[in-house]
């Protein structure tokens, strides 16, 4: 129900550019009878399913992204106990699928997506439960901030998932969860979903009931196969969209952290600023991105280190998982500082600025983005400020 | 406002697919007591911004894509005298910066869009206007159905637009057009606006207010250096993401699909299937798309060739250059039957099957589509049907 | 049959580099036992097939590349000639395969290459004679300097051959040629011969002894369905190794040079330097080099431009098509000028200084060369000196 | 000195070739007069610096490749005394560089090659010696099939050497070794020094005459930042056309091995085939070869384990590094049987067919090729036999 005062030319846009020359002639107001017949001309746009630009562009081409989700924190200790919650009161199976419940920006109106492009959820598996194989053409990923005892099945390879680990469900394989334990276990699920959605481009298919090997072995056979560094299996010489690797364990990225900060205080370029390791997981057989649309990678800053305000083109999420600090969202003088800890998870919408300051513990960070539809589009940016 | 119905597990996705196994064991119903803490639990997620993935992913994860947006058909002769009435109401200036009427998909809210990732619209610019230069993250073309007169100037190079040319303003290069005659003209643009504006990715600025260069040179320098076939200009050796031809002549692709139905009657393999004859525009640095989320094609149809009906993950918009025929959407049983002729839009949707059929005199078609999208992030599928 | 002043340590090596530090301690000279059983062990190496690198570093590793093959100039006045003398006396035809004489770097110890990765000869086909079809590992071209009236058949697709045409035969694609006319041609061949004999990478195979189509059109089939600017056929999206086009017209190529010396003249970058304009011949497919080991270009200097000294690593080969001037070749200060003309054919080792100097009515050259190969070996270095 | 035999049409290529049709009409033999201006003819071709095509074409392009370099091996046992005796009688140090000795390819006329392509050599290094520091274009390796004690350092970058060890230096990174023992070590030297030699790509340049770092880590800096599986350092995000990783140790590389072996063991698809484990090692920024111009691979066959016969295009290295067994080469019915054993060194012309076969206790393999060259430049054949 457009009203006729959005139909005059767009001024925001005029405003909010600042390179706009100044003294642009504007057009003398229309006299009534024009008036009239732009209101018939907009009726009739209507009625043949069309809408002009000249009223739409200042929302539609801003001159930096004005993303509808905004940045927000969910808290460990709210999430758990709910997820808990669902774990008394409704049934993993066959239909629901998961017991999985979805992080939905305030911003988005009521739709269970953290950003435009990922999903974030907390999944929770109760003792000696399973979740029924399925398979989809959204990417997976699952991240492991407490806990052990569950196995994912994931085109019939059993992957053990602990914590501090990594664990890919990349499109179109056939994947389930089993817990071996008596006791529930939670985590997060990244996924591509509403990027999916968005583009009409998802496929979906039941599999097994139950997991199709319920055996549970420490390394999966992806690991087996693709963990060792700098050797590919001669017998995997084709290139993968998604990396065959099922799962990145913790101690290789708590080594790998722990090389950075000793070769930056041996005098060696290593880190990505003073005082902050990062990888990034990737496709050990092009050396990219795990999943053609996620990107994942984990951050320790030490003690007291400060980031630099970045913005970036591209959503991403952050979850705490280990230590305390503070994260600022919305940049260094307007920006809202968040005390964040172990569990929690912050959402970065596009192109709004965000620093993470650790606290006297250091801070460790897993985090993940749609970047790589991002860079695929040639549309990524990126904005470091100078506050040192 | 969700009710508890949405909430219990999504059936939906069970009966739409085939091989789910009968006789899943269904829980048992819930007791009052676990009805009412249920709601409870419902309620709290709603407070926390949570939403269970049970109850959404019927429609989150179909089995095969279900777009929102609609197959429908706009007709040239409705939207030409729309576009001449907004020519004698609305100036073209700074701020609504171009007289563009966008195909608003029936099934996509009243937003601007022709599918959730294409912008189409019909742009018209009287006698001697000009539209002011600008630039945006967005990517944009422009395809000449009728007419000439206008020229469109892509970082100062001062480009043509006659009947059947195929015209590039890729990402972040100023561009402002105008009417060098007396008489109006229109033709339609093709962006990725819908797509920029879900991934939160668009900049924008103001260029010059007239073009940088009003001269009106038969060809711009882009076609001058790069349309030479299979020459590159030794000055000119550094790949780019877009195609650096400004304009992709009629009288090339004309010549070009004359050549296959000439080698088709000689016998050779030439053309995509029987009387159907058709091109890609690429960009010559690398032989790939001209733009990084569009493609852009051309079809010629003989005289009664009926094309196999294909599904394709991913949106299109089809126009009708010259020639009449049939546009069948949705499938040989229950699709719907279009007539179509010169200058008429047809959006395909998704997966949704389309078939074409030429009437006695032929059909050309100009077409664009979000395939280098789907295929960058290893989201396509076709699937052709043998319906000879 | 090495002998011990041959077999202490490289010194030519010590000379040769400037960056050597002055006293480095001298190793004492051997006592005569140590003589002898130095003696001993150099024959001990030799009987079991070793040899030890401090004796031949200096020659194997030079600080900069010391080709065997040296430059030179062979005259069409004096290659023409002979080839006609050929024509009166052998036959062509199976085994022999074609009448094509071959330049032999009188550097290279009577081998028949230009190069050692070059193979550059001419070839001379007398009217309504036939050269049997073959094909094999050695990727091909033709370039005709003048003349008219032979056919090429590419894998059964007719190829015309005229003044300034580039032709292609890439690696393991069935060819012949046959004269339609009374009267002799000659043209040059290009081929990785040598490269393809070191690395022992050769297969060859007969084809038809006449050619398997003998029509004569304009066009082959292959410029029919790509030599449309920017335009790619819908049925061959399959990126091939080689080119797919059989033919580069000298029409296409004279308008690409003339276009650029235009741009140019009116204040417009386009030229590689000033009155320099150049085009490199590519592959539609990806917008790379035509064949995988050979790189081919067009350049035209405009009257009295002198092109600045170039040194590359590689070798490459060049011929006048029109025009005279100069090839200095070594150099400014040590370099050889040779006066150059129509036909003229001039071989640059790898790393030599050249430059080249246009007369009165400018020149017209064509060049191929292996930096493909050095390219993709990350073997690649220019040097450019700012002589203006 | 060729004389007129050699310059009849070549006839080896007529025999050799199964497909050529019978009956192909055989010229009349030439008249005396003929026959005198033929010679007369050829004289002139030797004086302009020109052969023909006709008298060469069976030898430079035959119907499959006919490596001038013959299938060889060399005896660690020889190797290891002629080394020793070399550590006392010449020193190590600048000119002479490295106390390195090569194989020398008994096809090959007395060139330190042991293939046209590749470099072997065994590297002997003194107690306490060290070899001065350089660079140069040649991509270099070294693998270590027993021993400890020295250090390479590269680029500044201590790199430990030990026994199974695989370890880089890719071309124009300075390195030079120091042996921190009393004891001597040896290994093997891969290198492209033959292939670079012959394209005249060589650059060298004298470094530090002692190593710039002395330090003797257990692991190089390379390996802390870059071997931590399917890991990436975010400060690393540039594809580097060679490894960074310095060193590839043989504990990754044995347990890659064994898993392989135990996956077989219980069903599932790991080596490429029966009995037969094997890695590539490569390059973590891209998944590919660890340098532009040579692959490095090892094999452990287990005990009784017979390869199919392969032939591939281009040409390869083996060492055994553990076990014994059979190496057949030339062909299952004309081949020769070589019984090998630890460090002995075998040597495999293109096209050259051949079968390792273990003996009771398994074979451990290290092999390196020149297969990167030839995929790059399109010229890859393997033929696998059926010979089970």
């Amino acid at each position: 129900m457009t009203t006729l005062e959005h139909q005059t030319p767009a001024t925001d846009h005029l405003e909010d550019n600042e390179d706009l020359v100044a003294g642009t002639p504007v057009p003398p107001p229309p006299t009534p009878e024009e008036q009239r017949r732009l209101e018939e001309l907009y009726t009739d746009f209507g009625s043949e399913n069309l809408i002009p630009l000249w009223t739409q562009i200042g929302d539609l081409m801003p001159s930096s992204p004005r993303p509808k989700a905004v940045p927000h924190v969910w808290r460990w200790n709210t999430l758990l106990p709910l997820a808990q919650r669902a774990g008394d009161l409704v049934p993993v199976g066959r239909g629901g699928e998961r017991r999985a419940i979805a992080l939905a920006n305030p911003g988005l109106g009521g739709q269970p997506f953290a950003t435009p492009t990922l999903w974030a959820a907390i999944q929770y598996l109760g003792g000696h439960e399973v979740a029924p194989e399925h398979r989809h053409s959204q990417n997976a990923f699952r991240f492991v901030v407490e806990g052990e005892g569950v196995w994912t099945v994931v085109d019939g390879d059993p992957v053990r998932m602990s914590r501090g680990d990594f664990l890919l469900t990349p499109g179109w394989r056939f994947h389930g969860h089993h817990n071996e334990t008596d006791q529930p276990m939670a985590w997060i699920d990244g996924l591509d979903i509403p990027l999916v959605h968005y583009t009409d481009t998802s496929f979906f298919e039941f599999g097994a009931d139950r997991v199709t090997d319920s055996s549970t072995p420490r390394l999966s056979r992806s690991e087996e196969l693709w963990c060792h560094p700098g050797l590919r299996p001669l017998s995997q010489l084709q290139n993968t969209v998604s990396s065959p690797i099922g799962a990145y364990r913790w101690e290789h990225t708590d080594a790998a952290l722990r090389a950075q900060l000793e070769l930056e205080a041996a005098g060696h370029p290593a880190t990505v600023e003073r005082g902050h390791a990062a990888v990034r997981y990737v496709n050990p057989t092009t050396g990219g991105d795990v999943m053609p649309t996620i990107r994942a990678e984990f951050h320790r800053l030490t003690a007291g280190t400060a980031t630099r305000t970045r913005r970036e083109v591209g959503s991403s999420v952050f979850q705490v998982f280990d230590g305390t600090g503070t994260v600022v969202l919305g940049g260094p003088e307007h920006g809202t500082e968040h005390q964040v800890g172990k569990g929690d998870l912050v959402v970065v919408p596009s192109w709004v600025p965000y620093q993470v300051v650790a606290d006297g513990a250091g801070l460790d960070l897993f985090t993940f983005s749609d970047h790589p539809v991002v860079e695929k589009l040639a549309l990524a940016r990126t904005h470091i400020e100078d506050n040192a």
